[in-house]
């Protein structure tokens, strides 16, 4: 079992600082769309992001194991909040991946190894909304 | 429907940078009990702010419109991750949250809009797991 702090200071406004220890503070504020200024992450760019980053944790995880080499990995994401009877939630999560690899004859062994890295993630898992990915390997 | 878009690069070992347009970047690694290096943030410190940024936001809302000053809000949140039969996943998120109120006779109408706050988050609404809130009025 492993646990994650984080903790969290309103400074004004719709604003705060999101600080987790030993790593550097991120301000944060509710989205412009919904009444807060322009320029900081909002919690709905960091559930994105968190996604993302899980996936790419994974992703380096499985290439490595497949003994996988690669130039450069990238993505793109891009998650959709809707309403819902029950309130606003997410409705999925399209991420795009660029992996540049160091043989192509390793193509169908990367891709097997992303999609594994979605399977395997665990933010995936513990989302209600799908996670879709398109992968593109050069 | 609101659209949030993030980016990701992949830098070296198991390290990455997190982008949102115009926001500053965010260096993202592995965690260390996952073999990433210390000093950054991971997945799942993101997912565990994203989360408590999210309920800070509703809650700033609702304290605004049920007109309840306050000095100072602060939380703290810890969020348990664990092996199960289809890999790791979040089981719960436990949020510790400070109001000092200018009023202490709003603290009924505080604790109210709290509640409401984490109901109507729309990340909590999409998580599989529970989130849990213990609210502190000062």
């Amino acid at each position: 079992m492993w646990n994650y702090k984080t903790s969290i200071e309103w400074t004004a406004n719709k604003q705060g600082t999101l600080q987790c220890a030993g790593k550097p503070d991120i301000e944060v504020a509710t989205p412009p769309e919904f009444g807060g200024p322009e320029g900081f992450w909002t919690p709905e760019d960091l559930l994105t992001g968190s996604v993302e980053s899980c996936i790419m944790a994974s992703a380096l995880f499985f290439l490595t194991r497949g003994k996988i080499g690669f130039h450069a990995y990238r993505s793109n994401a891009v998650s959709t909040m809707e309403k819902s009877p029950s309130g606003l939630i997410f409705n999925g999560i399209a991420l795009e991946i660029t992996l540049e690899l160091q043989d192509s004859g390793q193509a169908d062994a990367a891709r097997s190894a992303l999609m594994q890295a979605e399977k395997t993630c665990p933010l995936s898992g513990s989302l209600n909304c799908p996670v879709e990915l398109e992968i593109k390997l050069l």
